[in-house]
C-alpha cells in the first residue's frame, strides 16, 4: 500500500479478511503519523466542534498491525521498479530507507493542495488543509502566544468555507477570498448566491472576484495577502485551492495517468495503461480519475466517501472476490453555520459543458408541513435534459433536514429517471418531515411542466 | 366530485388548470365542513404542537369557488344514476336534495374508521379519527369541564399512537391497547420493539395482546373498555383500527369495487369494471386500491401522499392532458416522540406473503460522523431478495435526521436496484449528515454478505 488512508488502509482490511496471513502478507507505507482518519472532519476539530484530533481517527497503526498488517507511519515510498516488482521507502524520521517485493501494488497516495506559485513562500503560517498533519500544524499555529487575530482563506469551496467559519468560532476576523463571482461554485450561481448570504450572516467577510498575487511576510511568518484589488493584513493564511492528485511518484515510475492528472482505472480498481490493464496494479483515492455516470466524462472527485469504496473494490479484488465501482455522479454536501448545501449530478455549467440541452425549475418548499413548529425554507432545484426529461442534476439549500434529501435526488439520477417519472415516486409523508407534496416531488412536477414547455 | 378532500379538489383544481369555466363547470360535494385539509395533522393539533384548525385546511370551499369551482359542503352524495349520469345529493342541513348532470364523475369519497361491533354504542365520548370534523368533535370533548382524565387509545398503528401520545401532551393518562404482540406492526417486531419502547418513555401504558369485547357507557357517556385482560376506565376513547375504503354508494350505485374493498381503477384513475374501464368515471384517493410495485398485488393504503397523486392525476386526464398513477411501494413514516420510524417495500411478514425468499440485514450506525456533535444511532433494517438481490424492503429506526433516510432506499426500490448495486452509489457525505459509509450503504454492504452466504 502505497499510502496509509481511507484507501490504502480499506483495501488493506478488506484483502486481509479474505485471505489470511499465511496466505497475504500486507505492508502499508504512510508518509504521514496517522492512517484511517477523516480529513473531512478537520474543520470541526479547528472550529472545536470537535474537541479531540484522535476522535477522527477511526483506526490506528496499531489496531491495523493488530489485525496482521504491518503499517510504517513516517515512511514515504520514494520509488516503484515495476519490472522488479519492488518498491523503495524512505524512513522520514530515522533516515534509512526499506525495499520491499510485492505481487500487488496498491497506489493510494491521495492527493496535495493546490499551491500556487505566488503560495510557495518561505516563511510561516501558510496552511492547506489536506492530512491531519495539516491540521496539527494549524492547531499548533493558532494555539501560539499571542494568537493570530486575522485569518485570509483563499478559495470558497467547500474546504475554504468550512475553514473560514471554523476561524471565526475560533474568534478570528476572518476574510474569505474567491476568484469566482460566487463563494461555492459547486452549485449554481442562483443557489451559490445564498451560501453567500450564510457566510456573510457569521460575520465573515467574502471578497469575490479576487485575484491574490503574492503574500508577503515579516520575521519570517505571514503578514498580508496582496491581491489586484489592494492588500489585506493576515496572521494566517489558508489555501482551500483545490487538491491535485498525487501522482508524481507514480508518474516517475512509469505508472501513466489519465487526462485529468489522476490515475485511470477498470472498474476493479486495476491501474489501466495504454495498453491495458497493469497486472498487479491498483489505485484507489484522491489520486484517481473515475468516470462521471451522467456525462460519461472522466472526473477528478477528491472525496473520502469515493475512497473508502474505491479500498474496499481494490481490497475485495486483490482478495480473490469480484466488486467493482462504476463511477460518481458528483453528490456532495456542507454546512454553513445553519445552512445546509448539497448537489448531485451537474450543475447547469457542467451540463453545458457536457453538450446537454435542458432546462431547470427551482422551487422553495418546506422541510415539514407548513403547520408543523419548526417547518424551514428550502429551495430544491433540478437540472432535465431537453425533451427526454431525464435528471441530469440536482441542488438544494436548505435549513434543518434539508441536504441529505439530496440522496433520494441522486439515487434517482443514478437510475436515469426522467422528472416526469418522478412525480410519482411514493416518497414518505407525515407533518413532522415534510408538505403532503414533498418538496422532491414538487420540483419534480415543475421541472415536467418545464420540460414539456420546451418541447 | 363525490367528496371535497385531498383527491377530489386536487382533480378539481387540475381540470379547471387546463379548462376554463366556459369548457367544463365543476361542482363538488363534501359531507363535511371543510375542504382540502391535513387529515395526518389531527394528532398534532389535538397535541397542541398545531395551535389553530385553521392552519391545517389547505384550500377552504371560498378559494375554490373563487377558482371557479362549485363546492357544497354538508352535501353528500346519497344515489348516483350511472343511466342518466346524474347525481342526487342531500344538504345535511338544510334537508332538501338537489340532483346534478355530469360528463365526468369523480368518486372521491375517502374512507372511514373501521368500527367493529362492540363500538357502535349508544354513547359520547368514542372517536375515530378520519376527518378535521372528527377532530373539532375530539377537541370539544376534551375541553370539556371537567376534563376527560384518563384516555383509551384502541389500536397501535400510526394514528393510534400519535393520538396516544397528543392525549398524553394533554395531560391524560393514557393507555394503548394493540391486539398483535407489539404496537406499530406496520414495521418488524425488531424494529416495532423500539417504538414500544419510545412509547412507554413517554408514560403510555402499552397492552399489547388484548382483545377488546365490549365499551360501557355511564349516562349516556363512554366510562370503561372491557377486554379480556380487564376492565380499563376511560374518560375518552380513540379508535385507531384502520380504516375502510367508502364505497357503500358506489355498490349500491352500480360500480365494482376490487378484491381489497377499494374502487379498481387503470392508470389513469379511470374506475375499471368487468368489462374495462367505466367511461368517464374516475376515482381517487383513501375509497381506490391500487397496485404494490413489489408485490404486484392490489393493496389499499390510504395516504394523504396518494389521494394528491391520484387526484392530480385523474385531474389531468379530465382536463385532456395524459397523466398516470403506476402504484405504490408502501413508503411511511412517523414520529413517537423522538423517536422516528420509517419503512418501504415490504415487511418481513409481506414479503412471505407475497412468496418472496428473502434474506434480511440490520445494522446500527449514526446520523452524523461519530465525533460531530449531535450524532445520534439509527438502525436501517434491508429485507432482499435471496439470489437476485433485488431490495424489497427496507425500515428505519432512529432520532432526528434518520426517518427521511427512506425516501433514499425507496427511490432505490422503485428502480429495483439490486442491495449490492446499491453499495456503489454516490451518497452525500459530510461530517454533520453521516459517517463517511453512509447507514444506507452500510446496510447494502451487510445485505449483499447475506446474499452471498445464503447463495
Amino acid at each position: 500500500m502505497v499510502g496509509g488512508d481511507a484507501a490504502g488502509m480499506s483495501a488493506a482490511s478488506q484483502a486481509r479478511k479474505r485471505l489470511g496471513s499465511g496466505e497475504l502478507e500486507i505492508v502499508a507505507f504512510e508518509r504521514g503519523h496517522f492512517t484511517s482518519y477523516s480529513a473531512c472532519g478537520i474543520p470541526y476539530w479547528i472550529g472545536g466542534a470537535v474537541k479531540d484530533r484522535d476522535a477522527l481517527i477511526a483506526r490506528g497503526p496499531q489496531e491495523f498491525r493488530d489485525a496482521g498488517i504491518t503499517v510504517h507511519i513516517r515512511h514515504e515510498v520514494v520509488a516503484i521498479d515495476l519490472d522488479a516488482r519492488e518498491v523503495v521507502a524512505r524512513d522520514l524520521d530515522g533516515g534509512g530507507e526499506r525495499r520491499e517485493g510485492y505481487d500487488h501494488l496498491v497506489y493510494a497516495a491521495g492527493a496535495t493542495p493546490v499551491t500556487p506559485e505566488w503560495a510557495r513562500i518561505d516563511g510561516e503560517g501558510v496552511f492547506g488543509v489536506q492530512t491531519l498533519d495539516d491540521g496539527t500544524a494549524i492547531h499548533a499555529w493558532l494555539d501560539r502566544d499571542p494568537p493570530p487575530r486575522r485569518a485570509v482563506v483563499i478559495g470558497g469551496g467547500y474546504v475554504g468555507v468550512e475553514m473560514a467559519e471554523a476561524m471565526v468560532r475560533r474568534g478570528l476576523a476572518v476574510t474569505l477570498l474567491e476568484k469566482s463571482p460566487q463563494p461555492m461554485s459547486t452549485v449554481d450561481p442562483d443557489m451559490g448566491e445564498r451560501v453567500r448570504e450564510a457566510i456573510c450572516g457569521l460575520g465573515i467577510e467574502v471578497r469575490t472576484g479576487a485575484h491574490v498575487q503574492s503574500l508577503e511576510t515579516t520575521d519570517g511568518r505571514i503578514s498580508a495577502v496582496v491581491t489586484a484589488q489592494g492588500t489585506l493584513p493576515a496572521d494566517i493564511v489558508v489555501l482551500g485551492l483545490g487538491v491535485r492528485p498525487n501522482t508524481g511518484l507514480a508518474v516517475r515510475s512509469g505508472i501513466p495517468v489519465g487526462v485529468t492528472g489522476g490515475l485511470r482505472t477498470d472498474l476493479r480498481m486495476r491501474v489501466v495503461g495504454p495498453h491495458g490493464p497493469l497486472e498487479g496494479i491498483w489505485a484507489a483515492g484522491d489520486c484517481v480519475q473515475t468516470v462521471h455516470r451522467v456525462s460519461g466524462q472522466p472526473v477528478h472527485i477528491p472525496l473520502g466517501t469515493h475512497a473508502n469504496k474505491q479500498g474496499r473494490v481494490a481490497g475485495i479484488n486483490i482478495g480473490g472476490g469480484y466488486a467493482t465501482f462504476p463511477g460518481v455522479i458528483g453528490t456532495g454536501v456542507t454546512k454553513v453555520c445553519e445552512l445546509e448545501v448539497a448537489r448531485t449530478g451537474l450543475t447547469e455549467r457542467e451540463a453545458e459543458a457536457a453538450g446537454f440541452a435542458f432546462v431547470t425549475a427551482a422551487v422553495e418548499s418546506t422541510s415539514r408541513a407548513g403547520y408543523y413548529p419548526g417547518a424551514s425554507t428550502m429551495v430544491v432545484k433540478l437540472i432535465a435534459e431537453k425533451r427526454t426529461g431525464m435528471l441530469l442534476g440536482a441542488q438544494i439549500v436548505g435549513r434543518e433536514e434539508a441536504a441529505k434529501r439530496i440522496d433520494a435526488l441522486a439515487i434517482a439520477l443514478w437510475n436515469r429517471m426522467t422528472v416526469e417519472e418522478m412525480t410519482a415516486l411514493d416518497l414518505s409523508y407525515a407533518p413532522p418531515f415534510s408538505p403532503v407534496w414533498d418538496p422532491v416531488l414538487i420540483a419534480a412536477r415543475k421541472a415536467t411542466d418545464a420540460v414539456h414547455a420546451a418541447g
